[in-house]
């Protein structure tokens, strides 16, 4: 008998026939003899609903009643599966984020989860109920509501479970696991039946937007089996795990990801000098733009380029801001593209495989595809090209790593 | 500087507009030095929306689980509310039940208030905050959620004026006031200035509905004074009050009420021998029927008549009912009437006024109207007589009883 934490979307739960065909799925697995926590999200729609209500009211709603006002979203989805549980003969019972205790710090629409109160969920488990969340939300100390931010269902998941010392997180969601690439740009992804929790996390960041960064963060932190899976198709999913899995020969490269959500940006000619990088990122860092990639290369006759790319979003107030640092510093030039795409191969195989950067320069020369930036960390080479070729390269690449073939390594490229 | 406590219902916060208005009303209020606390209901249609989708997924939905889903109605309405305060430049917070620690005990749908914590709400006050509380709604012992059922948003309105020891409990409506009866059946109905808690509950109960009986109650036991006002026109409204205005002259009737939601059930030829009422009316009860009116007249031949009155809802089942009654009884017959309406005169001056009530049987037999059944209490004289002379027995006491004017008393009739 397992404990399973499952979490279903807003699209999972966004009609009453949804929040059913959940119902029937809880009580499958609790036939099977499972003990389940469902946590939910608002049904698909109405959080933007309550975003629309109070910005008709207030440009910049306060946070703290936004939180009181989006928080509805989840308590509706709690009573309803709750009563379709109940419906088919289960013992179910639901509870608010402020009723489990999920105590969080007071930065509301953003808050951080501290500590998870388990006593009254772990008695009610004991008798035989299945629990339903409100995902998304907790109180302060002092009992404010506040909210996780968007997405932040998954993270009350991954903390339920870590919290319950649950066997499994299970995240159903519309896509029925995680892929090599996007299957609209690849017709060949595949679905992976493990990842790591460090490839997922580059995945998640780099576009791939199964999971919250957040939640995968907190599962690899306290170990917790991640499981994503379709609410609408019956599969295995995707497990994300440890690396533990140490005999068998790990592919160099699980996944391919790709965004168009970033701008570059460079400042030419700038001294090459101690101090000079903060003098360039502090200004930005100061105007409340979060800086992705930053590459620096070396200096040529004591002078350097330096470039970083921002949301797409933050455009035109980064290049302002780095007109006025290149004044200050006296550089030669600001030259900035918002036509720009970012790909990155990931996989902890990288590791212990070399030569994968250069294969993956190698199949974009193939494609005479121009590389503008390389980034690397230890499990993913990141590179940005022209938006125009995105697809392109994330086709080369899903097939020179052979992601369609589930047995294939970097040392057969 | 005064206390107020404003009740704004369901129409009064059914738009961003009205809600708008309601924080133009309490801003006025705020700037003339009042302290400010807000009750509010779900904007009208929200609470009907739920239920829909309760039902579409649990018949008779689980008592728990629906006060879960209900209370988001309320806790939409103070967040939006408190939005449209900060933007006028007010301090403003708001509070779910749950917030504000108002414990009621754990019939859920129907709570009753227990205790209320005024801690928080009166530091917040001193600070200048307006409070904008979720009505209608609470938390048992065990922080289950609970609702007081519908129109418990002025019963929260009230307790939160008793336990603040508020200067006065505003309950703004879609009227302004409560009239001697109501004007769409008689053209000169007027507007009462004042009206004791007494007069109120009958004129209530009897089928003016403007205020749930229970806050109505509630206000009196606690020497609440209690005002009901018009949301859309501005107006002193109508002051329900003890009768502690003993220097001025009472009027005998202070309004006229009405209703033809009843039935009439009668079980003639019953024996007329002790514990025969509770032998006909328990089973009545066991079948949770509620009944309202009861009539028994002085027996002849040793058997009586014996005569109540129910919703018309429940006028099939009560029916059956009785017919039993009638086998186990050995009664002469059951004869039962749902097309009649109860008619009734109010006022607290009767007391002290000799003939009220023949006054009210002559206006009646002028009109040649039938009066089936009579029944009083101290300030109070109701009858029964056919549907189809409601509204021509309505405008005949009105006028006989010279409410147009306010200056008139029964002793002029």
């Amino acid at each position: 008998m397992a404990l399973l934490v499952q979490k279903y979307g807003g699209t999972s739960v966004g009609s009453v026939e949804r929040i059913e065909a959940v119902a029937d799925r809880v009580l499958k697995h609790k036939q099977q003899g499972d003990d389940i926590v469902v946590v939910v999200s608002a049904m698909s729609g109405e959080t933007n609903r309550l975003i629309e209500l109070a910005k008709s009211i207030q440009a910049t709603p306060d946070a703290r009643e936004m939180d009181v006002l989006l928080s509805t979203g989840e308590q509706v989805t709690i009573a309803l599966l709750s009563m379709a549980l109940m419906k088919r003969g289960l013992s179910a019972k639901s509870y608010t984020g402020s009723q489990v205790r999920i105590t969080t710090d007071d930065a509301h629409g953003k808050a951080r989860i501290e500590k998870i109160d388990t006593d009254a969920m772990e008695s009610d488990l004991a008798s035989g109920k299945v629990l339903v969340v409100a995902g998304f939300q907790g109180a302060d100390e002092l009992g404010n509501i506040t909210t996780l931010g968007r997405g932040g269902s998954d993270t009350t998941g991954v903390a339920l479970a870590a919290a319950l010392k649950a066997d499994e997180c299970q995240i159903y969601t519309d896509v029925d696991g995680v892929y090599t690439t996007d299957p609209r740009v690849v017709d060949s992804a595949r679905r992976l039946e493990k990842i790591t929790f460090e490839e997922m996390l580059e995945m998640a960041s780099l576009g791939s937007k199964v999971l919250q960064i957040r939640s995968v963060e907190f599962a690899g932190k306290y170990q917790v089996p991640l499981r994503v899976l379709s609410s609408f198709v019956e599969g295995e999913g995707t497990l994300i795990t440890t690396d533990g899995d140490q005999n068998m020969e790990q592919p160099a490269v699980s996944g391919i990801a790709f965004n168009r959500d970033e701008a570059k940006l460079t400042l030419k000619g700038v001294p090459d000098i101690p101090g000079v990088a903060s003098k360039i990122l502090a200004p930005v860092s100061d105007a409340n733009i979060e800086v992705d990639m930053i590459v620096q290369n070396v200096s040529v006759d004591g002078t350097t380029d330096f470039t970083f790319t921002v949301h797409r979003n933050d455009y035109d107030k980064a290049t302002a801001v780095l007109k006025q640092v290149a004044d200050d510093l006296s550089a030669k030039e600001v030259i900035t593209d918002d036509k720009i795409a970012k790909v990155s191969i990931v996989g902890v195989g990288m590791r212990s495989h070399a030569g994968v950067a250069s294969s993956m320069f190698t199949a974009l020369a193939n494609e005479s595809i121009n590389i503008q930036l390389i980034s690397t960390s230890e499990i993913k080479v990141s590179v940005i090209i022209d938006e125009k070729y995105m697809e392109l390269a994330v086709r080369a690449l899903h097939s020179a790593f052979k992601l369609n073939d589930p047995d294939a390594g970097i040392s057969e490229v």
